[in-house]
């Protein structure tokens, strides 16, 4: 085992696939799934976790950071830079234990939030001392498709239909205790995915 | 097996280890060093191919690119544009098969070059109808270096003194022949790396 990796995890399809990739390559992999306290949608991430076989804690940030990123939402009238604020608080956090040697999550090539650009990342590494890892940054929608649904069962659904451990949920609970319907900040067809199995034959690749 | 994926080989640190990687993935990797029949460096890339089990094949590409790359590198009097373009029309070529539906290469992150943006990255994509898949570029050069110590026995020296599989190699000679010191175009200490051995211990992992 090359040491411990922590890794950023809402039991989506893509979060799991960067595990798996990370455990594939040789690393411990301690999954962390953020709340704020106000939900408990964290669990769906844990019910993953546990079927995918992995160790898993469960880290609360501060309620004032889901306050910022809900007046973000308002101000912008779309839920983007809220999200990418939050994935960067939640990164930093981790990586600023000090066991933390490396930190890791499941974005991909072709997302526009949460990312980080190189200069973010550099800084990011720089300033806690980490390596970030992010298994999937190589891969098309196609490659991760074809891979997600070689190894995973997968249920797919709109946002609001679907539970588990992301910012989106308790971002929208807010809306709503604000008296701001959800729908007009999120986009309306905004597929999710979850991953509540593993495939048989995944355990024989070697 | 998820299928085929081509992926261009050096015999390098990196390109072994995203080859390396692509196999954990679950791929049946085809290994394809590119020459320009003037040397026969693309030996060096197929005992590394042979030591790590892979199929490997030699792929002659036209001597007119080698030919236009070194008038870049004369005109630049630096190496990045001719690699660059060496290494797109690499990609280009293995692409256009027919029967290629996956491509891939051991860019990372940090590299400046052969590097391809999201927009030359999703044209590839487009215009061949592949997947382009780079396993190294959410990967920053700690991660790099920690993966490939533990599952390679690697050779790093300078690169006028390194033999492997790469563009450098044809480039250095045309420029001799050119009566040109390639050491007035490469960068004078540019260590490479060539992988000469499998650790183990590395069968172990699953």
């Amino acid at each position: 085992m090359l040491g411990d990796v922590y890794h950023l995890f809402s039991g989506g399809k893509d979060s799991s696939l960067a595990a798996w990739i990370l455990r594939k390559l040789g690393y411990e992999v301690r999954l962390v799934t953020i709340t704020f306290g106000v939900l408990d949608n964290w669990k769906y991430a844990k019910e993953t976790a546990d079927i995918l076989g992995f160790e898993h804690e469960v880290v609360r940030l501060p309620r004032e950071l889901l306050n910022m990123a809900v007046e973000m939402c308002i101000e912008d009238g779309k839920p983007g830079r809220a999200i990418q604020f939050l994935h960067e608080k939640a990164l930093e956090y981790v990586a600023s234990r000090s066991y933390v040697k490396r930190i890791s999550d499941g974005t991909r090539r072709d997302d526009k939030v949460p990312f980080l650009d190189l200069r973010k990342a550099r800084s990011l590494e720089d300033r806690f001392n980490v390596a970030y890892i992010r298994p999937l940054l190589g891969l098309g929608y196609k490659t991760i498709r074809e891979l997600a649904n070689s190894i995973f069962v997968i249920e797919e659904r709109e946002s609001e239909k679907l539970e588990k451990g992301d910012y989106e949920a308790e971002l929208r609970y807010m809306l709503r205790e604000r008296g701001i319907n959800p729908k007009t900040i999120f986009p309306s067809r905004h597929m999710q995915s979850r991953v509540v199995g593993i495939k048989d034959d995944e355990l024989g690749r070697s």
